[in-house]
């Protein structure tokens, strides 16, 4: 049921929907915005294209950008300054940044835009894809209990999504840093970013890499897999395994009280819905605490449907001050694609119209169309069709696109207005002015 | 009132609002969507590149095309065989003819995204900004009732926005070819290139640029500068004073009783939104009949608000056969730019927040997150405050971002939970179960 671009002019990684998709897709955008508002947050959008320099020093490496010039600038012209966007943290640092004494801290915004990412495509990864982005930024420090309501809001609106059932797993980085430090290992991103791997290439080949690439003893690398290893919803069982590893450090004291605090506030609910995992890492450089990372829980293999964390040092102010941060991100492209893919939300209409005004003759064309204006100020949706054919062909437009009812004027046959109800097959005679569909 | 985008990394002509603005922006968005539903469009989104030979090819050349590629691609590679989408009428056409048997003609869509020109930025001229358009294609002939039904859709539309008054002046492709073949003029296209530059340049410099640049004699400039000068809401006056004219043309009689039929439509409404206005050519080398041209009546200098009009070859199916379309493009950031610079739409609300939760002690910062989750799956907007300070500045956040209300839980000070509308400054206990807010 994917719309099939399958023309010479199809761009591989810039996925496009059939219109029946996208008005699901659409909609569902629509509640996770009310979601989003019944949050708190307010809407912001930002240019879609950034200075390179901002999207490159920002720590963002293996996430290949999209270049951006005037096509007549010629090709051998100055380099590009311009990128498009492989997030909405960056562009929304940038925006604070440029925008301190407009806003009132914490600022609470969401985002739903477009990104770009110049990678192979592949599973539920594309080149152009839709994201929906939730932030808090302070100007001053926050705690955890921010980490926590951002995870509350999004665990909410993630199982209010038409979608199968979702697990947020959640780690710390102070966690995973201080624990590396107590361990005494020098390469702390080093070890991190092969660890993030784990659910790719498996324990042993990284523990072979942990071995001959960094050189870590054997004891390290089995602390830090059994560390990785460590998966509960239970925040006594969390604090126990990770104190029978035996490593002291303040960092991750620090890390492991703020995960003990999430646990301990979604395990309550005993929906399962939120679990600490410790192999989770997430790719980007600027998360200093809470990370979080969503997956369909029957379906293991896809990636992360929606990720987040926080981030300390990301947003920076007038001399260098840091405006603190935690986010939770939604990859709406991802998730629709799946469902579609898979068949799990089959539109039932591929039209918004409510009501089909046919057409007896050509001569009544614009009082139809005058009709369709009073029926649309009265909330109906409707469309004038645009010839009078047989009425089976005006008829065949609204079956196949499932348009509910279908208006049909005077006529030497039918000598009152009437309307058609095609679910149920009933004609009745219809007044303009009081007919109302019933609908949904 | 503009976002003050000062700092360095600002980039000219892609503009960006700040939260309170962006939030009217989008409530005006859902509500435009909400009329192209009703007027029974689907909503379809295509992605922002096409191949840069469909943008060159379809018959635009001086909108600035931005090339994209991927910035390890490198400067001395292959050259951009992507670029950004200058409008949504030729996405469409390109996605119209990759869809062919999954859509149902005629196809009634809307689409609502950023486009990208490489233009030199000026007063309501971006190199970013957003589109919303609406379009009718079929796979036979359409007459102009078509048109007219799309242009009463925008029409009202237009009319229901929070905009200054507004007129729609409407031309016809036909008629003009028509009058200039008629009046034996060789080079049409070049001839409605300088016309079109009437309402910027000048009658004067246009009638020495067709006498000098084009060489065409006196009396024919006269003609053409007679017929853009004609003006009226009214059909008949239109009618005689093109004939006035004594040009005959196969072409201008098809085109002048289009263009009558639309004058006949919109007279009856006495309102006076649809006029004619032979100066009228547009830029757009795909059109084919009706074309239609918005501006603010008492700004008549910014530049038009929406357009669009009728295009009969734009779309392609197999075997080179043409799908016959209309449509009509709202300039999004044109029209919300001008109105936030004029301070026409002045925000009372910064935030969607309906009830802030204070915090009396750090301690409650758990229960606080649990309420604001009860109270948010009641339908009401919060957000709990991020720590005890003072009440004071606790309730200063409301009152700078338009909050309505705040929440007090239990203290020693207070008993039992109470809440206060800052509007009356009325304090009463409240209970979390069925407190309700007035708001709007």
């Amino acid at each position: 049921m994917i719309a099939a671009v399958s023309k010479s002019s199809a761009v591989t990684g810039f996925p496009e929907w059939l219109p029946s998709q996208r008005m699901i897709e659409a909609r569902a955008i629509d509640d996770l915005r009310g979601r989003f508002e019944l949050g708190g947050f307010v809407p912001v959008e930002t240019r879609s294209v950034e200075p390179v320099d901002v999207l490159l020093t920002k720590g963002e490496t293996d996430k290949e950008i999209y270049a951006v010039r005037r096509l007549q600038a010629g090709e051998s012209g100055e380099p590009s300054r311009l990128g498009l966007h492989f997030d909405l943290t960056i562009p929304l640092s940038r925006y604070i940044g440029e925008n301190l004494s407009n806003l009132v801290f914490p600022f609470r915004r969401y985002q739903i835009q477009k990104v770009w990412r110049g990678e192979r495509p592949g599973l539920g990864r594309f080149r152009e894809f839709i994201q929906a982005d939730i932030d808090v930024v302070d100007s001053t420090t926050i705690d955890v209990w921010t980490d926590i309501e951002v995870l509350d809001i999004a665990s909410q609106a993630l199982q209010a999504m038409p979608v199968p059932a979702t697990v947020i797993f959640v780690n710390n980085r102070k966690l995973i840093e201080g624990f590396y430090r107590g361990l005494g290992i020098p390469e702390i991103a080093e070890v991190m970013r092969v660890l993030d791997k784990i659910a790719k290439i498996g324990v042993v080949e990284i523990g072979r890499i942990l071995a001959d690439d960094l050189g870590l003893p054997a004891s390290t690398i089995g602390k830090c897999l059994d560390f990785a290893g460590i998966s509960t919803t239970n925040a006594t069982e969390l604090e126990e395994r990770v104190r029978e590893l035996g490593v002291r450090n303040e960092m991750l004291e620090k890390g492991l009280a703020e995960l003990v605090a999430v646990l301990e506030f979604f395990d309550g609910d005993k929906s399962e819905t939120v679990s600490a995992d410790l192999s989770i890492i997430r790719g980007f450089d600027y998360y200093t605490g809470s990370i979080f990372e969503a997956r369909f829980i029957d379906f293991p293999e896809y990636p992360t449907i929606a990720a987040g964390g926080r981030y300390d040092g990301l947003v920076q102010g007038r001399g260098k001050v840091s405006y603190p941060g935690v986010g939770f991100s939604f990859g709406i492209t991802r998730i629709f694609s799946f469902l579609f893919q898979k068949g799990l939300l089959e539109p039932s209409r591929h039209s918004p119209t409510d009501l089909l005004i046919t057409l007896y003759q050509d001569q009544d064309k614009p009082n139809a169309i005058r009709l369709a204006r009073q029926f649309r100020e009265r909330g109906i949706a409707c469309e004038v069709y645009p010839r009078a054919t047989k009425l089976g062909n005006q008829i065949r437009r609204a079956t196949r696109l499932g348009i509910p009812y279908v208006w049909f004027s005077k006529s030497p046959e039918t000598a009152v207005e009437s309307v058609k109800d095609l679910r149920t097959g009933e004609q009745v005679p219809a007044d303009v002015e009081s007919w109302l569909p019933d609908v949904r």
